[in-house]
């Protein structure tokens, strides 16, 4: 369980991981969150997540709940009893995502959807997914404790494998759900021999019907996700609340340089095609070109391999991958031929083989112009300062945008650190992302039909 | 066995390699051989050459004859008996290596040494240490056809595991003769848990009294060996003769760069501390700061590795080794004191923290100035014309510099590929260093003593 004493632990982790903030986590005070919740319960809301945070906790800090795992079962089929206790008619879908309904006054009218997913990465954090699902059912309560009856049927979704560690794709459940998933897909099997598909029949979905789940338009009438940030921007700010403008797009290429192996001995300096110097050159090349550029875009080489790899062997042959996130594909585009047009010249400079292949390709999803308007006027009535910003990570709403207008909200990651056991965000924030996701939904619910 | 139509294919290897060489491989003819043998037998020393290739040859081309495996323990068997067959004295010492001997007309007299190993890497060619072996055989042939009687006992020695693949540490046989192991090192174990005490007694070798095997000044009169260059360097020139100056001194150092990794959609490119970006400015400051300086001395970063390692994920840490060769320790020092600097300076700009810590430390080895002269006089009675040059690469002749005067004469490497299937050496050039190897003996063999 994750005790106080544990948050303490997490908040010393994230101390010695302090260098990542210019703006010292050493500070013996945090400022006051600018944000005060008065219709959610901040406590009642903290300890769900401190009870979620069981399922796979780690001795040393953290909890690995991979998707498809026992571990994630488990804690999928506790949340199904919660969302039961509260009354709401919880199902499992062809694709293992849980959905609860709530009725709603006119049940002609389109379902709002919101919620996230509970899964993690290996050694990850108790933030990630779990504040917006979680929220997600402190939603419920709320509703249920004001006996507040919506017009739309109200559905709590929590995605399946989001993270997408097993199997190796991400947002497995919202993908299937809008029809993404790759032919072939399902009959993946992990490295115990197990299928996915096997997995979604023990979590009580049912594969064959995969291809049918996907809803007609209008089907949904909007889809909302809180998520912590992931990222530093809030933190560093102070700011409580992000309206997500949309989810980045994000191309990755591979890159192959081929010089030539060679003894470190006895191969003089200017007879050496060393594709690891070459490699180095274009490194720095992505990254300027990247920064030249007004914007937030962001480019990253993350990893490299050097062949034949060893400390007397000039290196022959290096891969390395390049990936560009922006909200604009066109400007993604635009660096990615300019990256490859310097690389290609600095290769040829040093007598260096070039190849740079595209390697995947995913669309900018944007969010709903409206919906973020009612983000806007759901923090005004809690008196909280927001930042309007993009979303360098993936998430499922990115999928749910195919099927209806999406919105999600932000909360702050304490130092940027996400995907780790230092993940964290404090209690009022937690409570304040939730009462953003409550008063918007109420919003939402008076208007008919987005479509 | 290293058939004719195999050394065919080993030419359209080394054509599809031949952009290693300014000078095309691709010319219809190469350029006939500077030097003309009259003495040792062309035609029986590649002969022999072919034999001992089908020690561990591959059936898709070259070699794998891993020092302490059954190939080379095999290839040393038929090396012994061949040797047997010449007359000599034949003997395993303590640390397996192959030791015959050629009475003399005064075994007063110090005896002259020469040899090499036969040893290769996995996947390696059949000339490396070969050709200075089966030279040193063919030299005991030609003695024994000419009925030359020497008036110096003669020492043909193959050291044990000169590559030293297997266990991870080269030059062990004539490191151990030399006193220059490390403490435990023959209580290493292998991948199948074999300890190299174990493999040395299978060659007939006895761990216990390495301790007492190194001989006292004067015991030995000089060591000569021959060997291919494993550089471009002769073959550049069209030169069938060097004349080893030395063998480089080699610092290894480790490099470890600490940044921050995190997302690498979340984290704006401002806050990164990119372990990867500061490794790819150092590894060009190394290449600047090496060549900068006039002379032969090389630098390289042979392999780098990134944690955690993923196309999303900024990376946090990357290590990577700096490996240095000059003649002289004095510019080793100078220029690894000059990276070091540099890339601390570079470190630091980047907001990452920075380690350098030296591995290892061999010193440079420099051969005799008198035997060099004799080599000189030798290709002269051969018309051959020499260069003067450093070895690049590590040979047995540096364990033996402690222990008596030291020569090595290198024949060209064609394209200077080495350490592969593709290593090549033509049958004239073998000759010519085989016959520049036997009259270097004999001037020498006029000396009483060196010492």
């Amino acid at each position: 369980m994750l005790t106080r004493r544990q948050f303490n632990h997490h908040l010393s982790s994230a101390l010695v991981a302090a260098a990542v903030a210019p703006r010292s986590l050493l500070a013996q005070e945090e400022p006051p969150v600018l944000c005060r919740p008065t219709l959610v319960n901040t406590e009642r809301l903290w300890d769900t997540l401190e009870k979620l945070s069981e399922f796979g906790a780690l001795p040393e800090g953290g909890t690995t709940r991979l998707g498809f795992s026992p571990e994630d079962l488990e804690a999928h089929h506790w949340l199904m009893e919660q969302l039961r206790a509260e009354g709401l008619d919880v199902a499992v879908d062809a694709a293992a995502n849980l959905r609860a309904t709530r009725a709603g006054e006119r049940d002609d009218l389109p379902a709002l959807w919101f919620g996230s997913h509970i899964d993690t990465v290996p050694r990850g954090g108790n933030f990630d997914g779990c504040v917006g699902s979680m929220s997600a059912l402190e939603v419920i309560r709320t509703l249920n404790e004001k006996d507040v009856r919506t017009r739309h049927p109200l559905v709590v979704v929590i995605f399946a494998n989001e993270e997408g560690v097993h199997y190796g794709r991400g947002l497995f459940g919202s993908r299937a759900l809008a029809g993404l998933l790759d032919p072939g897909e399902l009959e993946a099997t992990d490295e115990q021999g197990v299928r996915l598909a096997d997995w979604i029949r023990r979590y009580g979905g049912d594969p064959a019907r995969i291809p049918e789940m996907t809803p007609p338009p209008g089907a949904i009438h909007s889809y909302l996700e809180l998520h912590i940030e992931q990222g530093a921007t809030l933190f560093e700010r102070g700011l409580p609340l992000g309206i997500v403008e949309g989810i980045v797009g994000i191309e990755r290429y591979r890159v192959i340089l081929t010089g030539l192996a060679n003894h470190a001995g006895t191969t003089p300096m200017e007879q050496r095609r060393d594709a690891l110097v070459t490699a180095s050159k274009i490194i720095l090349a992505v990254r300027q070109i990247v920064t030249e550029e007004p914007g937030r875009q962001v480019g990253t080489v993350g990893t490299l391999s050097v062949e034949p790899g060893a400390p007397n062997v000039v290196p022959g042959r290096v891969t390395f991958p390049v990936e560009l996130r922006d909200l604009s594909m066109e400007k993604i585009q635009l660096l990615a031929e300019r990256i490859r047009a310097r690389a290609a010249e600095l290769a040829a400079e040093d007598r260096v083989g070039f190849s740079w292949e595209p390697v995947s390709s995913h669309q900018p999803a944007l969010t709903d112009r409206r919906i973020r308007g009612h983000i806007q006027k759901a923090a005004e009535e809690l008196r909280a300062p927001t930042l309007t910003m993009p979303s360098g990570a993936g998430h499922d709403a990115q999928s749910m945008a195919r099927l209806c207008p999406v919105g999600m909200i932000f909360v702050p990651s304490r130092g940027g650190i996400s995907h780790a056991p230092e993940e964290f965000t404090r209690p009022e924030e937690v409570a304040c992302g939730c009462e953003a996701l409550y008063r918007t939904l109420l919003r939402l619910d008076a208007i008919e039909r987005l479509g």
